[in-house]
C-alpha cells in the first residue's frame, strides 16, 4: 500500500523501453488519499503478474504511419499537402503519445483547416490578418489547447520531433507559442464581438421602446378605464369597488360569457363598445408596436450575456497589458491589433451598457406605473401579458367582424326571401286578375 | 381620480337591478395605488357613456337553463339524475354568477363524477368510506374549492338557491362544509399516501444497496488495482506515478487505442488480461447489481418528495387537532378515520426516513471510499459512472468474444483449406501413381 501521511515516496514502477500511448486519467491528489480504498491498493503486486512486454507491443507510442492515416480516415493526398515535414519521406513508424480519441478529433480538425502548423502559428501571431481561421474553426482549436500533461509528455520526446504524429506535433508546436491559449481566446473574442453585440442590442432596445410605449399610450390608459368600469359594474362585494386591477386580469376578460349567446364573451362586447364610444382606442396596436418583441426577451439571460461580454473584454485587456511587457517577436501583431480593437469595442460596449441601464430604468417605471412589482415580474412576463391581450383583442375583433357579416348576410337573405315572396304573391294575383279578366273578356267578346 | 393617501372612499358605482355575471379580475390592493396610472383613471366618466342596460341584458347572471345545458354539453338525462332539485321543474331561467370558463370546467367535472351534491358532501364527511371519489376526481375537486370571492357572491344570492346553476350551487353547498378544503386535502393525501411511499422506498433502497455494494465488492477493488498498474506503466511525468485516480477515469480507458489494431482499445485488452490472470473479477456485475437502479435516482428530488410527504402528514395532523375541537356532526367520520390513518402512516413514514438517513450515510461513506467529494458529486452521477463502465465492459467483452470467434473461424478455414490442398495433392499423386501403374501394368500384361 501507499505510505500514509503527507510524504508519498516515488513508486517503484517498471519502465517500458519505448514510450507508450497515454491513458488519460485524472490522478487523485495525494492529500485526498487518506481513508480511501486507494491506500490498500498496490500496483506492485500487479506488475508481477502482467505481461509487460505484450502491453508495450500493443500500446507502443510508435505506430505504422500508413495504418494511422487510414485509421483516421484522412486521405493520403490531404496529408501530403498539409504536413510538409513528413510528406515525402514516408517514415514507417511515427510517434503518438496523445490518447486515441483526442488525437483522432484533433486530426479531423487539422484536415478541415488545411493549414500547416507554421501557417496556423503565423495566423495566430498576426491576429489572423489574412482571415485564414473562420470562427467555427477557432472554436474547435480552443478545444485542442495543449494541456500541462500533454506538454510534459511531448517535451520528453522533442528530440524525435520528426517522428511525431500529426496531432502530437501540432500540440507540441502550439505549446511553444507564448500564451497560446490567451491569444486564441482573444482572437476568438475579437471575431465574435460585433455579432454578439448585434444580437444583444435589439433586445435591449425592445425593452426600452416597449416600456416607453406602455408608459405613454393614451389608448391603453383609456381602455383600462373602460375595463375598470365594466368590472366595477359587474362585480359585487369583495371583488367590486376596485381602483385598479392586476394587468394579468386583461386576459380573463374573455372568460366571462354572455347569458344571451355563449359565443359572445365580455371581450367581444368590450370591443363593440370601444369601437362605438372610444374610436381612438382602436389604434391601440399602433401605440404598442414593440411589445411582442419585448415579450420574447429574457432579461436574466440578456444581462448574463452582457456580463460575459464585459468579462471577455476585460480578459482581452489583461492579455494586452501582459503582451505589452513581452519582447516583441517578428510578425507578432497582437499589441497593435488588439489595442485598436479594445478602443473600438470599448465604445461599442459602453453604448450597450448605457442602453441597458436606460432600459431597465424605464422598465421599472413602466411596471410601477401599472402597480406591478418589478422584483416579482420580469419583462418577458410583463410584456407577455400585454402581447397575449393584444392578440386576443385582434382575434375577437375579427370574430366580431365575421359575426356581423354573417348577420348581414342572413338579414339580406331574409329580406330577399320576403321580397321574393311578395313578388310571387303579386304575380299570382296578377295572373288571377288576368284570368278573371280573360274570363270576363270572354264574356266581353 | 381616486383620492390619494390611505383613506379610499367607497366609490359611487351604479348598481344593476339584477345580479350580473362576474369578471374574475385581481384587484390591486389600495396601498399599491400611489404613483400608478390607476390614480388618474376615473370609471365615473365611463359610466356616463356606457349603455348599462344593454350590459345588464347581455351579462345577466340569469340565463335560460336550456341554453345553458346545451352550451355545456351535458346531456339532459345526466342532469336529471345528478341534480335532484332542478330535475323535473324545468325552470326557464337559472342564476349563474361564476365566470364562464370556471363554471364550464366545474360542470364537466360534476358530470363525470355522477354524484349529487349531497352524495359528494356525504363522501367528504365520511372520508369516502364507500369509495365514491377516485384519486383523479379528488385532484380535480381540489381545483374547484370555492374562493372567498365566490363565497361572497353566492352568499348574496342564497335566497335564490333553487335558481342557481349547477356549478354555482355546487360551490355554494361545498362552501357550507366546515374546512371543506382541508378535508378534501386530507382525503386526497390519505388516498395517495401508500402509492407515494411505494414509489419512494425502492429509490432510497437502491442508494443503500448500491453504496454497500461498491464498498464491499472485492472484484471492483481488484480491478481498480489492475487499472492503476496499467496507468502507471503507460503514463509518464505529471500524469504517472499515481496512487489513485478519479473513478470517472474508468470511462476513459476505451479512449486509448492499440497501435497494432485500431479496433482494439485498452478496455478490450484489460478484459483479456483480467479473464486470464484475475478470473474472479469476471463476476463484477453480480457484485454490483443495484448500481443501474441507483444511477437513476435524483437524490435532490427524492428528498424533496419525502419532505412533501412529511409536510403533508403534518398538515393532516394539524387538521385532525382542529377537527377534534369541533362539535361532531352526524355522519362526520373525520376524527376516527384520520386518527387511525395518522398512526399507520406515521410508522410507515418513519421507516422511510430511517432508511433515507441510513442510505445517505452509506452513500457518503461510499463516495469517500473512492476519494470523491460528496458535496461535488450526487448519487446519480457517482453510480452513473460505474453503470456506464459496467455497460462498456460487457459490450467490450462481447466484442472480444466476436473477435475470438472470427479468428477461430478464419483459422479453421485456413486449416481446412490446407487439408483440402493436401488431400488434392495426395489424390493427384495417387492418380498419377495409378496411371503409371496402369501404364506399367499394360506393359506387365
Amino acid at each position: 500500500g501507499a505510505p500514509l501521511g503527507s510524504a508519498f515516496k516515488r513508486k517503484n514502477i517498471p519502465q517500458p523501453t519505448n514510450p507508450l500511448k497515454s491513458f488519460n486519467w485524472s490522478k487523485l491528489p495525494e492529500n485526498k488519499l487518506e481513508g480511501t480504498l486507494w491506500v490498500d491498493l498496490d500496483d506492485g503486486r500487479v506488475f508481477k503478474i502482467l505481461d509487460l512486454e505484450d502491453i508495450e507491443r500493443t500500446f507502443s507510442a510508435y505506430q505504422r504511419q500508413q495504418d494511422f492515416l487510414i485509421n483516421n480516415g484522412i486521405k493520403q493526398k490531404e496529408t501530403d499537402t498539409t504536413d510538409d515535414t513528413l510528406g515525402s519521406k514516408m517514415k514507417v513508424k511515427e510517434l503518438s503519445v496523445i490518447d486515441g480519441r483526442r488525437a483522432q478529433n484533433c486530426n479531423i480538425l487539422l484536415s478541415r483547416l488545411k493549414l500547416s502548423n507554421d501557417e496556423i502559428k503565423r495566423a495566430i501571431l498576426t491576429m489572423d490578418e489574412q482571415e485564414d481561421l473562420p470562427k467555427d474553426m477557432l472554436e474547435q482549436l480552443l478545444k485542442f489547447v495543449p494541456e500541462k500533461s500533454d506538454i510534459d509528455l511531448l517535451e520528453e520526446h522533442k528530440h524525435e520531433l520528426d517522428r511525431m504524429a500529426k496531432a502530437d506535433r501540432f500540440l507540441f508546436e502550439m505549446s511553444r507559442i507564448n500564451h497560446y491559449q490567451q491569444r486564441l481566446q482573444s482572437l476568438y473574442f475579437k471575431k465574435k464581438f460585433a455579432e454578439r453585440v448585434a444580437e444583444v442590442k435589439p433586445k435591449v432596445e425592445a425593452i426600452r421602446s416597449a416600456s416607453k410605449q406602455v408608459l405613454q399610450s393614451k389608448s391603453l390608459k383609456q381602455l383600462l378605464e373602460v375595463v375598470l368600469a365594466f368590472g366595477n359594474y359587474m362585480n359585487k362585494g369583495q371583488r367590486g369597488n376596485a381602483y385598479g386591477f392586476k394587468i394579468s386580469s386583461l386576459n380573463k376578460i374573455a372568460d366571462t360569457k354572455s347569458s344571451i349567446d355563449k359565443n359572445i364573451t365580455l371581450l367581444h362586447y368590450l370591443i363593440t363598445v370601444v369601437e362605438k364610444k372610444y374610436p381612438k382606442v382602436v389604434s391601440l396596436h399602433e401605440e404598442l408596436q414593440s411589445i411582442s418583441e419585448a415579450a420574447k426577451v429574457n432579461l436574466t439571460e440578456l444581462e448574463k450575456e452582457i456580463g460575459n461580454l464585459r468579462n471577455g473584454l476585460k480578459a482581452v485587456e489583461t492579455e494586452l497589458e501582459y503582451q505589452k511587457t513581452q519582447p516583441s517577436l517578428h510578425g507578432d501583431k497582437f499589441v497593435s491589433v488588439v489595442s485598436q480593437f479594445i478602443t473600438v469595442a470599448g465604445f461599442s460596449f459602453s453604448d450597450v451598457e448605457d442602453l441597458l441601464a436606460e432600459s431597465k430604468e424605464l422598465y421599472v417605471k413602466a411596471a410601477k406605473h401599472f402597480g406591478e412589482e418589478t422584483n416579482k415580474i420580469q419583462p418577458d412576463e410583463f410584456f407577455g401579458i400585454f402581447d397575449q391581450f393584444l392578440q386576443a383583442l385582434s382575434e375577437a375583433k375579427q370574430e366580431n367582424e365575421n359575426m356581423r357579416k354573417r348577420k348581414e348576410e342572413e338579414e339580406r337573405r331574409t329580406r330577399m326571401e320576403a321580397q321574393l315572396k311578395e313578388q310571387r304573391e303579386r304575380e299570382r294575383k296578377a295572373r288571377k286578375a288576368k284570368e278573371n279578366g280573360e274570363e270576363e273578356g270572354e264574356f266581353d267578346d
